[in-house]
């Protein structure tokens, strides 16, 4: 019998899989389709030659764990120790994966919000324990009342996504006065932030777990510099954590992977010194405008998008087949791929939205928005 | 309470670091010290600059894919199909945790060998499963009768490491036909045949799983290009298992890493149209044959070495101290690390051996043997 009897091919490969196939502009995976940085491809390449190949210590490469603990500060002026509070993972995936399986026991429970991205049910299934999904409002807020009705004294995780995925939406001051509120009931719940589109963020800058004093010590915060350097390849994230956290989180890491990419991690860490982050949002935000501007004759109706790069989109109008099936649709008859929102949801409610990524340069946008306004 | 209550900082982190503060030639973590192929860093210096940097499939490169396939049959004889019996993995750390988790199931038993690597009794714990170690002979080949003994109904998997760490001793064709009669007794037992150090052996070619029909349908072989192409950083390494293993392997992998870092899947992709690793043996025997020369003038007791890039050598003669105050003093008064058997052991049996890493240029091994032969 299968640990993960219910787990089938993601989406996400299905999805990339059948655009390529089909030939279709792929919008469904979330990942970028431009040249990274020539100055951070002229790192790598100069790195290449250098002394870089061999294990980094356990936790990380030392000088990007210093950079990484420098832009925590001057993003959130928030201090974190590089030794004790800090991991580089192979991914946000791993650093999630790792930190769910140090902390969560049989038969504990962990609150997953719904609709989700896919990764956090099967690490708390694999630890048998319970992921107990809370619906989130209407509008994508959070519903406190649910989730403080869904936590017991069996709750051991809450997991929040900020900015969101997919829905693009990022929590506000309210709703950390919430979670707040009920953590001070229940001392021992940790809370699991992800945050990878923390740099991705629009009309407003997200408010990072960061910066949040309660949260401080029962926090684990997550992100990765593939989203924020347009290197998805890469494979490189971090995790910081309280020292009493991480060191559980480290003993699972040493068996888990031992280190992390060398070369990506060296690289990473001199382009720090160059890059600014701060542009990230404004690039993004012309990237949504411009979509949005592009599809606004279309028959889709667009959801606000408050942060991530990708867009919610509404086909009630157009047809009313379940989201899948539309999706699927939309690669064969139209090429487009895009994900259908259902797959976010632990029982697949559809809603008859998709979700298409920006993440790409104009000429595939522009393409794209013409495939889809002709819908 | 922690999950892995007895799990400290590995003796490999330890001593390398100890090597680095106080300045002594680091003979302990397992690592090359000498450049990489030339050949291997251009391409990669090429391809910094080429269109590799967002995911890859999350199986594993397909170009790197069919190029692990044909290595495996050039070396072995043996057809694989990529698509359904194949993962690329971040380092084959991440290979044998990932076959583990998603395989051992809670009460389960696992067979691990004493002495061993580090990286299998923790997976298998947080499995809340059981290791069940069993001794091997004092020339440290299995005792197939104790191995029998210690399997029952419960015991899932059986580890091998072929060639050994830190042992260096590869499997006969004896091994393998007890181990074909036990497994003929437990149809159920799977084998985990960690072989990283497949290219790494001398007088004799150690014996591959991949080479044994008995083991088509039941064994996950683990490698890695970290040891055979001197990378040990880039973490890139494979797990070759029959589909209705890798399909669960696979279900673990998408939630724990995702996908693997591109830019060293693609280049070690190409580099392999160019590499012989048959070479790579020879390399390392000349390693071996100028480091126990060196060493015969010393005071150490040279165990024999048939595989891997590790020495293990006796101090009996020399001191009474356990093998960890050996290997600390060692450092501090004679400017060498080196990594204390006992660490191997489930039961920290100290046999006053230590293991020395030869994987290091000839001026190292050779600065490194001066102050080894002065003790
Ligand atoms: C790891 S594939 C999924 C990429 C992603 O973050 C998304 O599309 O939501
Ligand atoms: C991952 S650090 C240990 C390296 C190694 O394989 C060894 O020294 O045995």
């Amino acid at each position: 019998m299968s640990k993960l009897p219910h787990i089938t091919t993601s989406i996400f490969t299905v999805m990339s899989k059948m655009a390529a196939e089909y030939n279709a502009i792929n919008l469904s995976q979330g990942f970028p389709n431009f040249p990274v940085d020539e100055r951070l491809s002229d790192i790598l390449a100069r790195l290449a030659k250098e002394n870089v190949h061999q294990y980094t210590p356990m936790a990380g490469y030392p000088p990007l764990m210093n950079k990484i603990a420098n832009l925590v500060q001057s993003s959130y002026n928030r201090i974190i120790n590089p030794d004790l509070e800090l991991l580089v993972t192979a991914g946000a995936t791993q650093g999630i994966f790792t930190s769910i399986l140090a902390l969560v026991k049989t038969g504990d429970e962990v609150v997953i919000l719904d609709p989700s991205y896919d990764s956090y049910e099967s690490p708390v299934l694999l630890c048998n324990a319970k992921p107990v999904r809370v619906t989130l409002n209407d509008d994508y807020t959070p519903n406190w009342e649910s989730i403080e009705k869904a936590c017991s004294s069996k709750t051991k995780m809450i997991i929040i996504n900020n900015p969101h995925n997919p829905t693009g939406k990022i929590l506000t001051e309210n709703d950390f006065l919430a979670l707040e509120k009920l953590l001070s009931k229940y001392p021992e719940i940790i809370v699991l932030s992800d945050e990878v589109y923390e740099y991705i963020t629009f009309e407003e800058r997200h408010i990072s777990a960061h910066t949040k004093d309660f949260l401080r010590n029962r926090c684990i915060m997550i992100s990765s510099f593939g989203k924020s350097f347009h290197i998805t390849g890469w494979k490189i994230g971090y995790v910081v954590a309280p020292e009493y956290l991480m060191k559980e989180i480290k003993k699972v890491h040493q068996f888990l992977v031992f280190s992390v990419n060398s070369i990506s991690q060296a690289a990473i860490s001199e382009y720090l010194d160059v890059v600014d982050v701060n542009l990230l949002g404004k690039f993004y935000q012309e990237k949504r405008d411009y979509f949005q501007k592009l599809l606004q004759n279309s028959r889709f109706d667009l959801k606000p998008c408050e942060g991530t790069y990708f867009q919610v989109a509404s086909y009630a109008t157009i047809s009313d087949e379940d989201d899948i099936a539309f999706c699927k649709k939309l690669i064969i008859d139209h090429g487009v791929a895009a994900i259908p929102i259902s797959t976010f949801y632990s029982d697949n409610k559809d809603q008859r939205l998709i979700r298409f990524c920006f993440a790409k340069d104009d000429f595939t946008l522009e393409s794209a928005a013409k495939k889809i306004c002709n819908i």
